[in-house]
């Protein structure tokens, strides 16, 4: 079949379906990456909510920078379905997380649509093949999944279901590069992608917590956020333990820590860690090293550390975590 | 029974024990803040690698801000167990984990350290009670467990074992906190404690997901540091979601999302949300919140969010999390 895909860097107009969080969400990355952006959510209500927190929001996408020509002004909130994906080049779907609900948008946006144009879904974790299962061009059609709030966290995960076209997804990647986004293309169908289940794994383990009086909501926040939470925002959860494992990386800490996967440290059962899953976990820390010892990435960690911790200290307001202590500690 | 405390303002001298990554990290952290230290290992060559890790760390610990008087001239890096331990106010003990080594390490430290010294153990799970069973004075023994890098990462986790008193708990808490470090004080004996069970939830989903082939090393990178890591450095997983739920908070959400408990976007079985359970986790989002509402909550999260990822901007360096996409998105 021939592609009717333009270049991603002649879209002009994007389509938000949706005024939640989300959805508004994503109107406002649309129109400071310079977009004509139609947004349609069908509450009467959502025509408020959405013009009032892109006013409210708007200063903060000014200080992060505007491409050439963006302006709040260049948003429509339309009325149907129809009159926001009618001229699109891309459509952005945030409705709520119903499989049904979504299937039949997308069945419907796809009637109205211009045959060039790209349809995502914001889904955290309902099925694309699902979700394209009665629609006239499913390979048109992918997930594109961000992460609260879309006008600033980086991430996207991008995957196909069984009729997406791979043109559409690596359309899709194309796109999110162009407009500063940081996406990450799954091979395969996992329910909730990667980031959703890692998050949903700690969620779950946190709210066991809660409901045995093992830790209270307050402990938990500080506890991350005064702790992992700050590496991983440099260097994932993998690399973290890479660098934590001295001159030896990862092979040490799996080689030393590997018996503690067998403690009742989480309700999560753990795989067996065989010689292959071993490996598979060294070598991929070994590609993010990228030839750089433990001790340069420690340094770098360290360094971004330093930064971030300024950073929250510089902003002088309340930790929204509600931490009782004496502070990060780091001053200039 | 009487206590021999000192007050936690009045400690001069900090041993050390143990010199891998931890141990070596304590020691940065203590002689910064003005304290005489002492380290020993047992290892031959951990005289070397704890003076240059040492003398190459410094320039940062001078960066940070030293304590007056702080000076890394202030480390004797000893010999033998009783030799670290005799003069010490506080002891850090820093082993590998294994329990019936640190138990014989504790009974140990008791037999020499002053009556006055309260030993803090770093373990990551190990129970103090089982710690602290073949000890003459388990009342002075308390987990203060640290995360890596101890010299920045500001939480520790404080907990007793059956034996320790409640003194000893309090006065962890408050010598941390006199030293730029940010207490948790856990009310029970859990294994693993709490940011390191969440932290093994999502190692282990990580693990799941590298040995099914559902993700590579790289992209669980990714996906935490370019995603929800970002969050999490800055309000913690549950207020998280409280901020993610529009004006209606952690209600709406476990309204909405609490039927995603019972799908499969984890290997971690979830818990009943119970009445019981939903209103403990909006209460303690409530807590948290002071008073604060969501809109004013997410406007502070957003300005921590531009901050952190400008400081990472600022960094100037290859992304540790290998990250192939066009960066934040977020310019000056």
């Amino acid at each position: 079949m021939e592609s009717k895909l333009i270049a991603p860097s002649d879209v002009k107009k994007v389509a938000v379906v949706g005024g939640g969080v989300i959805g508004i969400g994503w109107v406002l990355h649309y129109l400071r990456m310079g977009f004509d952006v139609t947004a349609y959510d069908p509450m009467p209500e959502a025509r408020e909510r959405i013009a009032s927190m892109v006013n409210d929001t708007w200063p903060l996408m000014e200080d992060l920078g505007l491409r050439p020509g963006a302006s709040r002004d260049r948003l429509v909130i339309v009325s149907s379905l129809m009159e926001a994906v009618s001229g699109a080049d891309v459509v952005q779907e945030a409705v709520p997380e119903v499989a049904a609900m979504k299937t039949k948008v997308f069945a419907e946006m796809d009637q109205h649509a211009p045959a060039h144009a790209v349809l995502m879904t914001s889904t955290s974790g309902i099925s694309m093949t699902v979700i394209q299962s009665e629609s006239k061009h499913p390979e048109r059609m992918v997930v594109g999944h961000p992460f609260n709030p879309p006008y600033l966290v980086p991430l996207v995960e991008i995957l196909g279901g069984d009729q997406t076209s791979p043109e559409t997804v690596a359309w899709a990647r194309d796109f999110y590069r162009l407009n500063d986004k940081d996406p990450i293309v799954l091979e395969r169908e996992v329910p909730a992608f990667i980031a959703s289940r890692l998050q949903e794994a700690m969620w779950r383990e946190a709210l066991h917590m809660i409901a045995e009086g093992e830790a209270t909501v307050e402990q938990i926040d500080i506890s991350v956020r005064q702790g992992p939470g700050l590496r991983w925002a440099i260097t994932g959860p993998m690399m973290n333990f890479h660098l934590a494992g001295g001159p030896g990386g990862m092979a040490h800490v799996l080689d030393h820590f590997g018996p503690t996967l067998k403690e009742p440290w989480t309700r999560l059962v753990a795989p067996e860690l065989t010689d292959e899953l071993r490996q598979r976990v060294i070598d991929g820390c070994d590609r993010e090293a990228a030839g750089r010892s433990v001790a340069e990435l420690v340094a770098e960690r360290d360094r971004c550390l330093v930064a971030i911790m300024r950073a929250r200290d510089a902003i002088q307001i309340p930790a929204v975590g509600g931490s009782s202590g004496s502070g990060t500690g780091v001053h200039s």
